[in-house]
């Protein structure tokens, strides 16, 4: 895959927590013809915000596309020192809103924080516990970031999450954090039977989730009861909205030549085969066939909303229950703003997910393949 | 509502069976600010076709978007004769892949098309039935269009499918086809039980089954065994895909005005009030919480994308199983090219989903609300 060096996208996406930035910048120009006659030539369009997404989401959306971008370049320390201190802001206003004690414990040799909602967990989730792998981009988001995404499912859904702080590239590769979340899973099954076990993440925290699921497989490990794969999934990055997405929300569309399917480019991921169904799981259908229930969920607007429609398809295709959300208007990994209505939304359907689907004994839930 | 006239889109949506051509020419524009921070301005974008869709689609795009477009005007006898003609061409299509009887009959004063599969019913489906709604923007669709939705879910379902010949806009207005489908409903449950009988339908379809849903609680009618609303919905049209959608299948995006929301945007809806349930169900809570399960289908490029997902996240606040397939890189109701492999696709989802949702009681399929 040849990197190409574009100016660095000042985009929505690239202020969140999670846009690896190369993925506006690469391509493999060899296998994509631009000029055939389905590619269509957009003429530059005016898109008022969407009239479905809050008057919050509107009013945020309009400051985030104002901000100056943040360009990335090579310097992963300082990535780190700035998205630490966007993670720092939105875990204030995430404790102002939600009541949970974490701590910081090591299960198997890797070190984690144990969430609980301030108020209990209910009786229904007693013998339950969730798994939480953070976005960031493979590169930062430990800490804060995890917190962000882990205390409002713990104090929502009244329920134990585990954040799994796995390693990071650059100075780790796939399959690090595939390994140390099987160490982590591996260690809850000794108190916990796995249908009572669920996995969700965001973003690079999503495509590890599928990505662990398809891990357990061929590591003598059960499948969980339930997983969540959001704003990213087990399938290579791809489809309209690496285009759209970008460019609606304030960014520059990637060059054409992005239209092949591109893996996901990613340190983390370097040199890893496309066809690796261990790393891209939707490359394999035996494999996403054993997958437990999926939930699927994104912004409208996030370049990760093919990737999960696709998947959602593929999922069905094989006989695996999967539900599909996509918030209109919203952006790649918007419910790190836990003061959007849209946010809540999403806590709230997170944890219903895995109230529907955990406890329930392996292949209850499998629905007959969609395609009869 | 001001309807402005502006020049037809030249678009795949426009050339489609069902395209409202006012959808793109109409807004207040009184209740939108496009000069809000919110708003996106895109450049111009070279967007390849989906990398996620196949072959067969990325042929069938390339050729259809360099159609001459098919310009409406208020020519309606025109339309229909234009439109009749692309239905027959599609028919012809369907029928050397799908083997059914069609019978025409009159059920309650309502002509309708009975289709039953070559190969007979299934087992299974015995007792069952579904009502098919066509679409063709509330003008034309009658015949062939109606066959070309209704043979495929009959032969791949095996089931019988009744499609209602409501009566049309500009000469009929709104209830006109909600009381046309309650009547052939209403026969129909004098043989079959309520949670026996399905409904589908796509584009101007898949508004009146939303619409007919609601009508039946106002009118002594049970809820039906589950509904399926493709390429339109129980609410009006908006969002991102109304702009994206025209643009990414050749057609130019509506002005900037047409964000705020506008309803459907349709002779046969004219001077219906945005906020009447019957006709806007999802202006409703305690009217969707009443829906049955509920299937959600459009094209990734749809200008309806973005009100089905919106839907199936209000139907999931209510409680209301509903499931949601997008199929990236397709267009305004794909699936009436039955060479195409997702619209195989799609006639498994659907056939699917009739099967695991008809025959069970009112109320058993209900889920706790998403919200907790």
């Amino acid at each position: 895959m040849t990197r190409r060096n574009l100016p660095a996208a000042a985009s929505l996406a690239a202020l969140i927590l999670a846009t690896p930035p190369a993925l506006a910048q690469s391509g493999t120009a060899a296998d994509v013809a631009v000029d055939e006659p389905s590619t269509a030539h957009l003429p530059a369009i005016v898109l008022p915000y969407s009239n479905f997404a809050s008057p919050e989401a509107r009013a945020l959306a309009g400051r985030l596309m104002h901000e100056p971008p943040f360009v990335f370049g090579d310097d992963v320390a300082k990535a780190r020192e700035h998205y630490g201190r966007y993670n720092d802001d939105r875990l204030a206003e995430v404790r102002a809103l939600y009541a949970t004690r974490e701590e910081r414990q090591t299960l198997a040799g890797v070190p984690v924080d144990v969430v609980l909602p301030a108020e209990g967990v209910s009786q229904r989730n007693a013998d339950r516990v969730l798994i939480n792998v953070h976005g960031g981009a493979w590169m930062w988001g430990s800490g804060s970031g995890a917190l962000v995404e882990a205390i409002p499912i713990a104090a929502v859904g009244r329920i134990k999450v585990v954040a799994v702080d796995y390693r990071l590239a650059p100075e780790h590769r796939y399959p690090a954090a595939s390994e140390d979340v099987a160490a982590v899973y591996r260690e809850l099954l000794k108190t916990h039977q796995p249908e009572n076990i669920g996995l969700f993440g965001c973003s690079a925290g999503g495509v590890v989730v599928a990505q662990a699921t398809a891990w357990f497989q061929t590591h003598d490990l059960p499948a969980p009861g339930a997983i969540g794969t959001f704003c990213g999934t087990g399938s290579g990055y791809g489809g309209d909205s690496v285009f759209l997405g970008q460019a609606t929300t304030g960014g520059t569309a990637p060059p054409a030549v992005a239209a092949a399917s591109i893996g996901i480019p990613n340190p983390y991921m370097e040199g890893v085969a496309l066809d690796d169904p261990e790393a891209y799981p939707a490359t394999d259908e035996a494999v996403i066939a054993r997958f437990p229930p999926t939930l699927l969920l994104a912004g409208g607007r996030d370049f990760a909303a093919s990737t999960l429609t696709t998947m959602h398809r593929r999922l069905a295709a094989v006989g695996v229950e999967s539900d599909l959300y996509l918030f209109d208007g919203l952006w790649h990994a918007f419910f790190v703003w836990p003061d959007l209505p849209e946010s809540k939304e999403a806590y709230g359907l997170i944890a219903a997910f895995f109230d529907r689907h955990l406890g329930k004994t392996a292949g209850a839930t499998a629905q007959a393949p969609s395609r009869p």
